[in-house]
């Protein structure tokens, strides 16, 4: 076995692009020997056909780069459920454009670490700059808009929950009282456990998202100074609060807003979406997270707020990163903007994409998965055996078979991911369970569709062997005139 | 332009591996066009020439793939802080291995995401795997040992606060208080902070370590059920507080006792460094961080515990990633192994690594940067010009000009900075500023560490124009029989 070598330099550059080769051969045999969404016969085989092709985790002598690369890079390819596959469609986990997959190399490479200037100086410029860009976004008519880039959505709702903490503490108030729906995310829930807060107060939300009118009776009954924390696309089913109430009556009694739109944000690059946003920006933070609808590898959350300011409380200093003298000598520093201290620099695929695509490309495979979303709908819909729960708001259509059960669907789920033919995720929704698609691929067919509306409604009892895997064919979803991307 | 590619399947594997080259050659370039360590003009001249090279961060329409990643990414290489330049040795920012960073690739390419089963089969079952033996490194005698991955010391440091708050709470004690070191990183504060504790206590550390007789009285003062928080490698100077003492102190006191082994841990990997971490598998919790002396790109940390079911206070249920009825079925999940939901595979860039250079591989590595620091202290201390603070514990090494005064330091490396000449830390140690190596790159030669010696020791005063930029020479730092690796 030869010395292991570096990553950086001219001479690191050129030992990354042989190894990345080796990677991208393992990918694609890989993929090759796993021939669907993800690898059949479920959890206990997964791990012990990955246990037995790799043996033991920290062997005392090491198998040199390329084997080591070759073997687990195959492992992890053939044991993974891919969001490139037309039918792994469980989850707002989606497959990540190739132009961003190879700009997160190079931040692998270069290794910048945000919490200081000298260990990241031209990353700390391009943050500054790309997170100013999509602040903008969120937030058009606002003078300083700013946004931190965190681990997804979760975080980016934690720090809206901190900063909501601080700005209380230090205007004397009571602890901040957060208010959300039941259709909030779990993390809203985790995150006042995590920072100390009381627990949420959480509003029903029988018809999938916040009744204003609801939501003003809680406030009403509540002290001042609460958090209301609003869903821009559920996770369950893509549905998007009534914002603009919402921000009325938030404003009605002196409680704060903050908008959790990870999934629903980027509508922003459409022009044809955007609309389904109006009154995001009267809120004092927006969670966006690019590794939903923005295909990118996961991490790519943000939070955005209209005036950077918001962000002083996480100001932090710490002499070796950012001594008094130094900033006073002009280092600009990133400390403040996570409570992280080493941090990748996430930004850099996301200014790749940016670029890459600019804001219409985004906005053009937003509207490819809302169209093919619809096109789902409409089929399931019209299929004699399947019941569609609602058109769909976003991309995610949750559907079942008439005659199955709760337990049915669940079972069912669960055949398909073991036998290795589908990953579709689960919901509850009116009172009941359904099957959710999550169309976040941009490239999906017209046939894909088919084949997974018949892969449902054809699928067997549970005694019943299941039908063979289907083909994966390559047409578009719709011929009516929607280009794929 | 083309429609944008997917990274997923067989077919985004050729895409990405085209891309990848793209990204290397425009990582070459861009090292190049750096020249040495850093890019040179200080702050404002860096983010004016990454402006002026790259124009809006979201423009209306993009440029392609192609053209982006090689603007970007050149310009990245350009204006990075190269840890794999021998005149970057400010901070623990290690230049990655270029297998680590390969392996990396392979994440994003397939981006499964560990918060359920179905988004990462094979990557569940490898992290599971993984972190088992790494938490055994740390636990040898542990009936159960088992890991958390974070995104580095900062957080597994949170987690082991979070994990004593919670141990705390369900006993039905008081909310824990945390005891540490004027020598604990700034992110324990800041984690005590966050998770609403109270401020922790610090001992003063005269010494760079902890005093066992100075914590004797400090907890003796206090209730019992405080987390006493002792250091395997401070930042400053990479020094190591008396484990074994300190966990008799706390166990005397019915304190609990957690170790940041950030720094230190990986001492763990080498024969003949080991047994300066005697002591460690005392601790409750133990913060491990393998973007430092493992060799990874960030994020790559651990936090460690001897039982497995420690970690339950984070268990966490969301019906759509781990129902009850799927967990019955026997899905697995590890959504309570972060407070993250979505969260990228870090672990497999440690698999590969681990894998490919074995322990005693990484041992190797390890010990080659302690003689480097070793070899340095040698150099400063011979030195006539320089003082040396002290013999380096693992491989940070403090120093000064004799003559400077604490301002003329903090210039000094603001001027190196500046100049693109070298990238130092600086440590306030005895009363003084020093300026600070930490010493990460294995192919450091003898003739580098002669290099660095001269930059400072020939620093010119204030108002002199510096030397030009020295060349960087390829012997090995030692001549007396240690590989470089």
């Amino acid at each position: 076995m030869g010395k292991p070598g570096l990553a950086g330099g001219a001479q690191g550059a050129r030992e990354l692009a042989a190894l990345a080769q080796t990677v991208c051969a393992a990918l694609a045999e890989g993929a090759a020997t796993r021939g669907g969404p993800l690898p059949d016969g479920g959890p206990q085989a997964v791990a012990a056909r990955l246990t037995a092709a790799t043996g033991p985790a920290l062997p005392d002598e090491g198998t040199g780069a390329e084997e080591a690369l070759r073997t687990l890079v195959r492992e992890m390819a053939a044991g993974a459920a891919d969001p490139a596959d037309p039918h792994c469609v469980a989850h707002l986990h989606c497959p990540p454009l190739a132009v961003a997959a190879a700009a997160d190399l190079a931040a692998s490479a270069l290794n910048p670490s945000l919490d200081s200037w000298d260990q990241a100086p031209a990353a700390t410029a391009l943050e500054t700059h790309v997170t100013e860009a999509l602040a903008a976004l969120v937030y058009p008519a606002a003078h300083a808009p700013q946004a931190l880039v965190t681990t997804g959505g979760t975080e980016s709702n934690q720090m809206a929950l901190l900063l909501a903490r601080e700005r209380a503490a230090r205007a004397g108030r009571r602890p901040v009282q957060v208010v959300c729906g039941a259709n909030a995310h779990h993390g809203v829930r985790r995150a006042a456990w995590l920072l100390g807060l009381p627990r949420p107060v959480v509003v029903a939300t029988p018809s999938g998202v916040l009744d204003p009118a609801a939501v003003d009776r809680v406030l009403h009954g509540l002290a001042p100074h609460t958090l209301l924390v609003a869903t821009a696309g559920s996770t369950d089913s893509g549905a998007i609060d009534p914002l603009p109430a919402l921000a009325e009556c938030a404003a009605r009694h002196a409680a704060e807003l903050h908008v959790d739109a990870a999934y629903g944000g980027p509508l922003l690059f459409s022009d044809r979406e955007t609309a389904k946003l109006a009154g995001l920006d009267a809120a004092h933070s927006v969670t966006l997270d690019l590794h939903k609808l923005g295909w990118q590898p996961v991490a790519a959350g943000l939070l955005a707020v209209p005036d950077g300011a918001a962000l002083d409380p996480l100001g932090h200093r710490a002499d070796y990163l950012n001594a008094a003298d130094d900033t006073e000598a002009g280092l600009p520093d990133l400390l403040g903007r996570s409570l992280r201290t080493s941090r990748r620099p996430d930004v850099l695929k996301i200014a790749v994409t940016l670029r890459a695509l600019g804001r219409t490309g985004l906005g053009a495979l937003v509207d490819t998965v809302c169209d093919a979303a619809g096109a789902l709908a409409e089929r399931i819909d019209r299929h004699p055996d399947l019941e569609l729960f609602a058109r769909p708001t976003i991309s995610t259509v949750l559907f079942r078979p008439r005659e199955a059960t709760d337990d049915d669907i669940a079972e069912l789920r669960r055949r398909l991911l073991y036998d290795g033919r589908a990953v579709l995720g689960r919901a509850r929704a009116g009172g009941r369970l359904w099957l959710k698609a999550t169309l976040l691929n941009p490239r999906l067919t017209a046939a894909d569709l088919d084949a997974l509306v018949a892969l449902v409604a054809a699928a067997p009892a549970p005694d019943e062997p299941g039908p063979p895997r289907l083909p994966h064919p390559t047409h578009p979803f719709t011929t009516e005139g929607t280009t794929p991307r």
